[in-house]
């Protein structure tokens, strides 16, 4: 009786694991053409929801369409709900895949609908579905975009420190200059406080320059013109890092091959022979 | 008789191509003395009638020479359907010029001063005649500015790739940042909407800056200041990916270097031996 | 009697001696595990005082908790005395010390507290705290942000005279053309006066453009057209120049072959012999 | 008697020389003590007139001060007024130094307040004085700034024709944005004709962004947005250009010693040895 339980658990398993393996080939894979249909049919439910909730916004359409776009906004964050259920029934590891970046992703693209039913108003952060999209690069098989993405990744990542050490700088210098324009200006030129001095500081040096906070004293001009001279320069480091990260990452990507005769490196894309000794590469 | 007719239909055919030989010199080519002059007015007229247009809409002119800049557009439009006419005569295969970059500019160059007949307003977008300009590289003679103008082109091609990537984080960060700015703003504060706050958030990160919408709550300067930031310090990003590949493309110009065996190019400063033969250079 | 004081002497300096390399060691390193601690607790304190001036700057929040946070400040205020005291005492040469770039920023951490006493107002430019937080990269042994801090500021040391001629063309420019704009757009158009239009010219070449002043007249949109545009042109200039150095600075790091010869370093990638004495590497 | 003539003549023209060649080193050259005494009196001279007319240009000064800065401004006019004579009278070829730049700048720098007496207000123009500046560099001997100067100078003549292929770009781009602007905008919403559209759109490609005129309508903030992305995108190539350009420049500077063993170049400025070959440089 024991073994007759056994077999039939296994079976079970068995069956279970049947189906839970078609079921992953179908949600998380793209190579078979089911698994490359769903992907495109979320793809496009994403890119419908999401303008869904962007047209729910706009109060003109809302009055006349507003019944509708909320069905349609509760129907497609069901739709992601059940879909988000299926992906945790079939991963082989579901707490990995739960707090993994496109789980997490996937999980705060179906909460702000939730949420809304007690904060009315998030409905409108489920536009982080936006990121869901980036799921594309896998559908349309865009390895050579994933290449691009990734050398731009490498490139920040390698200038990450520099650029860490940049904001730093900058973040102290918003914090002193916002100070000294609070006491120069004071509450009555729109400086009604530090932290509002530092927005200040931060909407020019990063030469945004909205305008509805600008100082009217000379001596507050003066210093205005200083920051912003300076936040014109410094926007040289920023863009010298990543230049200088970007060019080294591409000349990487070209000089990887070796000449068997002479060891020489840093032979282009297209080279035969070593420049070196002319050997056949 | 048929053979007397064909003879006459070979001459007639080798007539009209003659007479569309010679109008195709004259109007497509820049080497002869009429070819370049007649480039040379087809310039000055593009350049007069964009003129025209522009002191049109230019509401105190137009009450006083409206009638006589009325008829200067009609002329020149008439000229240059006439000679779209005739470019579309006298062309070998006349589907090939009028789906190319320049037989559609030349159409789009005429169609908004006859669309202005039915909706007015659309005169003014004749402007798109300035891109006609263009021909005046090739009549200048100015080899050296398309080759640079190349240079850039192959250098923009080269990185469109990298900037894709780079646009679609942006357009995803924009709206992701537009419909939170939303949700803490609200309509009082000119987020009237999720497009309204794309449009803040682009206006924002590229740091253009406006100020015709501005965040007014303590959470929305705090969030826009991050905003400015970012889009201060990615604003490196294309510009390294752009400065990399003029500099690989300059780079690649300067090697003058012939190999006198495969007579290939390309070869690095630092070579010995062509790339591609192996032969000492 | 006399050698009798002379060992007192000696054994009192002796002590004194050791109790200033025991505070030395606690205040001025972060080796041992005491002065690890202190370092700390200095910057938590800094963060604090730092966090309570822009905190009594906010209006709504002083009326509630301005005595407290007055009282916060003192307590701040006399600690950092406290601790800028025995930094003098315990130094070997105090002069040095307070002249050092840290010892002034110590000096100027405390002195607007003071000053408030007698200029109410001068207390919020305590913020300059923020800059001893930079001790922050000695607590945390962050060694390798320190390097790139380093090869930031080479960097910018080496591109700063090409800088300092750039923004001395800035500076020449933006007299110009804010004098010409206070004689195009006069008083009645926010142009008062040539140091305004100078302002408006800084504003406008740094592309910040906050909109307080802006050319009303056609001649001055006109000549405003042309220094957006060469503003937009001329910031190529300084991010050329600091990139340049930054990839020649990174360059220069990569090349960590050493020759074993003479044990020079900095070799270029393609070099086969030490450049300074000739060994084959 | 005409031989006594003669030499009277050569006598007078020789003492004329002399004299001519005395003022002409202490005018134009800055070697001696005279002439380096000369070059500081005029330069001082120089930034006291332009503050002079700055200070005037302010209402509240000029009510108090006007008559003693209106004669300092004639006394610093009539100054360089005859130092401009002296310039003529002493220089070999006085057409050729007074077609040269600083020719042309030195009577600029006089002429507005002549002309101040029929067209009131040019005298602000002077500032233009600043140029003549530039003299500094050679007084202080500068030498390294102006090989900086040179340097940059270079980068930017390299890349002019670049820079020119892409002002054209933009200018094209300006136009035609601007022209649909002000059909889709109209003149309700500030575009009151194709070149204030043309404004609005340099102001926002270049991202200054006053916000003096903005798009009010949906489809023109969907334009303007388009425009925006697309001028922070194209900032990159300016930037590209100049960098690349300098990049190459800073390089050349380096690599001009030449190994007379096997003729190698590329070395660098601290290198004793050749790389390649080994042999001293």
């Amino acid at each position: 009786m024991k073994h007759f339980l056994d077999v039939e658990k296994a079976k079970k398993k068995h069956a279970h694991r049947k189906w839970q393996a078609a079921l992953h080939e179908l949600i998380f894979e793209a190579e078979t053409r089911a698994g490359w249909a769903f992907d495109l049919i979320l793809i496009i439910s994403i890119g419908l929801s999401v303008i869904t909730v962007m047209l729910d916004s706009v109060a003109s359409i809302r009055d006349v369409y507003g019944g509708f776009l909320y069905g349609l906004e509760w129907f497609f964050t069901i739709l992601f709900t059940i879909e988000y259920g299926l992906r945790l029934l079939c991963v082989g590891r579901p707490v990995l895949y739960a707090t993994s970046f496109f789980g997490i992703i996937d999980l705060l693209a179906i909460l702000p609908t939730y949420l809304a039913l007690f904060f009315p108003g998030t409905q409108y952060l489920t536009v982080i579905r936006i990121f869901r999209v980036l799921r594309i690069f896998r559908v349309l098989k865009l390895v050579t975009y994933l290449g691009e993405a990734r050398l731009l990744l490498t490139a920040l990542h390698a200038s990450r420190r520099k650029i860490e050490v940049f904001l730093y700088a900058v973040i102290a210098k918003v914090i002193i200059f916002g100070s000294i324009m609070y006491v120069i200006e004071g509450e009555a030129h729109g400086f009604t406080s530090i932290p509002r001095g530092i927005y200040w500081a931060i909407v020019t040096m990063t030469t945004v320059g909205y305008g509805d906070i600008s100082p009217q004293t000379d001596l507050g001009q003066a210093l205005a013109s200083f920051v912003m001279i300076m936040g014109y320069a410094i926007i040289a480091v920023p863009t010298g890092i990543v230049t200088a990260e970007i060019t080294l990452a591409s000349r990487e990507k070209i000089t990887t091959r070796v000449c068997h005769q002479c060891s020489a490196e840093g032979h282009d894309l297209d080279a035969k022979c070593c420049k070196f000794c002319g050997a056949e590469l």
